[in-house]
């Protein structure tokens, strides 16, 4: 550790020597902000245009019609003006009533906070914990939703992409079992997931899915999404106390008159019709068998270089970002700060419990082969300057490459 | 051939499949446009400000006095809104007359058009060719210049980086040895040296230097520089066409009331600013450095990947570009074209009689390890997919981040 420590030392302070004036643009390998393609940062720059405009209004059409395209819906999808925990609260607000019975079904720091939002709302909360590092299992759900204490429950809340492990949900699954098991509404967060693989609101039953503009959808922060189905639209109608900015009832009319509510995010708006133009000119097959070799790359890289990955089933490894634990003697912070230093490219710590235990590559949005093959040859260098030998350079890069070539 | 030939069909087939909807942001790796970092596409997004206000005045000023740095000069250094062939032209039409004698030494498309102007300027043309990938011999100018023919000569035209073949030529020997043998004048190219290495345009003795922004500069192409000492000041005086637009002393008032003769490109002169403000931040030791990087780790990658190297000899291999040679079977089309599809990188044909005999990297300005590791990783897919096995996957990455390593 000593020497390991040494060398960090001495890497630094030859990079303090070399590069600190000139540096490559910052690239974001982190499971959101996602980077933002050029013709969107185009579309952003733009001078605003008035929010109740005619040029505006057809913006808003054709967003309000994409975004159901993407959430695979026929009914509106809400677009707020806020970030996802914006719409997470929405999605609970505008349908649960105070003293309401909820199911979290949590596996890590994203999925608990429907829990902690649920708890600041005044709902009562059941919580069925996963492992980190696992999904969430069928079978047990519906043990849980067949007893005595599933009768009452009102809403299942669950997430689809875990971010904070890089797991992903069988949520199709899990929305069956809870609609052939109870009354449940079935709220999921795709926040991470949606412009990353398949998620079909309608034809697997959801009630709520809510969704962020700085991740698969290629955009900066600051807007969120939210769909929801017949049944969530009835219970909220028996809601007592929706609020005013989230509300259902104002947003699904601002839909009807090819408006919004209040005063919208203009820029990031139409920075998200030219994304969603994007999205769809891919399609959703090709968006998931993009972000399925980032994936594949990734982890045959990691396995190459005999670096543990934090998720071992591919069954359940997420698409958008992937967990790696680094090896005896390597810190997540000497690694991080190397290759920010060096390369100039953000990966991301654990966090919470798992705050220097894993590091996360993100391969979500706008993220090609050619960056993922950047980045795992970063790794490399950064690695063996901290002494890691385990792999010879170039390991990981030739894995890469070879899951490339498979995929093409 | 006919299975590559198939194979790459194939590979294009593929991808269209795949990945023509959505690409990665167009990456240049060619000797010019070079990448042009964010901070500077800043500047240049900003709307024009008059080219006559006391804004521009300050402007003009930082940019005057860091252009003198750049070149490496006492004198003013002219600021022209055209690209570096007009500054070529003005080199020769200002300081010589029709039926003077120029000599250039030529080693490739870029040196050929010193030759090429001054024909059509009606001067004397005397030219001495380097063979292709070569640099220009010093002892061999001495005798030249020492001949019956050399007494006449009135201008030595030269290029310090011949970029059609990724030759440096030994400027400072070379205006050594004209300075000591005659009174011509020493008239360099620099457009693709400045900004990748060392050119002291005083202490070397060269009289007249060209540059232009697209290049070591980070920037979009429109501008030019030209360097100019007393002697070549003394010349302008003789001189009795020196023409309007490019005119020495226009552009010499220009500069001692801090503004331009004409309207200038006053974005890109903002631009400008910003560029030369980061370079002298990285000084020029600082940048020598990064280049000499970049092309050592492509060479050694190259090697790694048993790919021949254009130019042998690492004493005159250009920091700014490297020009490989596409091995039996392999042709430079569909390895550029599997660069471009695949991973939205440019990589350059070979010009005029080198056409599809060999590519070129560039590794100029803006361009850092990371972008290296990137090419390089792509390239190896691409050979390996176009059927090429002289060396396995991963090894031109493993040489290229063992350079990085060692030069660190």
């Amino acid at each position: 550790m000593c020497l390991m420590s040494f060398r960090y030392n001495k890497l630094v302070q030859l990079n303090m020597e070399l590069d600190l004036n000139m540096k490559a643009d910052l690239k974001l390998m982190i499971p959101g902000p996602t980077p933002v393609p050029e013709e969107i940062l185009e579309v952003l720059a733009r001078p605003p245009i008035g929010h109740r405009s005619p040029e505006f209004k057809e913006v808003l059409k054709d967003v309000y019609s994409n975004l159901q395209w993407a959430f695979q819906t026929q009914r509106p999808v809400y677009l707020y003006t806020a970030s996802g925990t914006g719409a997470m609260e929405a999605a609970l607000v505008n349908v649960l009533n105070p003293g309401d019975e909820v199911l979290v079904l949590s596996c890590g720091v994203f999925s608990q906070r429907w829990a902690e939002i649920a708890k600041e709302l005044g709902l009562q909360v059941h919580l069925q914990e996963a492992p980190a590092g696992q999904p969430h299992d069928v079978g047990k759900l519906e043990t849980l939703l067949k007893s005595e204490q599933g009768k009452t429950i009102k809403a299942v809340c669950m997430i689809h992409n875990e971010t904070s492990t890089g797991v992903i949900n069988p949520v199709e699954e899990l929305a069956k079992v809870i609609r052939e098991n109870s009354d449940a509404l079935v709220i999921v967060d795709t926040v991470t997931s949606l412009g990353a693989t398949h998620f079909k609101m309608d034809e697997w039953g959801v009630d709520i899915a809510v969704s962020g503009s700085q991740k698969g959808f290629m955009l900066p922060p600051g807007l969120s999404f939210l769909a929801v189905s017949e049944r969530a639209l009835q219970a909220h109608q028996q809601c007592s106390n929706p609020g005013y900015y989230f509300n259902f009832t104002k947003y699904e009319k601002g839909i009807a008159g090819a408006t919004t509510p209040y005063t919208p995010a203009v820029s990031l708006i139409r920075g998200l019709q030219k994304a969603l133009e994007m999205m769809k000119a891919e399609g959703i097959d090709g968006t998931t068998q993009r972000h399925l070799r980032n994936r594949d790359m990734v982890r045959a890289a990691a396995r190459a270089m005999a670096l543990p990955l934090f998720v071992e089933a591919e069954a359940y490894a997420s698409p958008s970002v992937t967990s790696i634990v680094p090896p005896e003697g390597l810190s997540v912070d000497a690694i991080r700060a190397g290759i920010k230093e060096q390369f100039n490219i953000t990966i991301a710590n654990g966090q919470k419990d798992l705050t220097g235990k894993i590091f996360r590559i993100g391969h979500l949005g706008a993220i090609f082969p050619r960056d993922i093959l950047m980045t795992i040859a970063s790794l490399e260098v950064v690695c063996h300057q901290l002494g890691y030998s385990k792999a010879p350079l170039g390991a990981g890069i030739a894995a890469a490459q070879e899951v490339m070539i498979r995929h093409a």
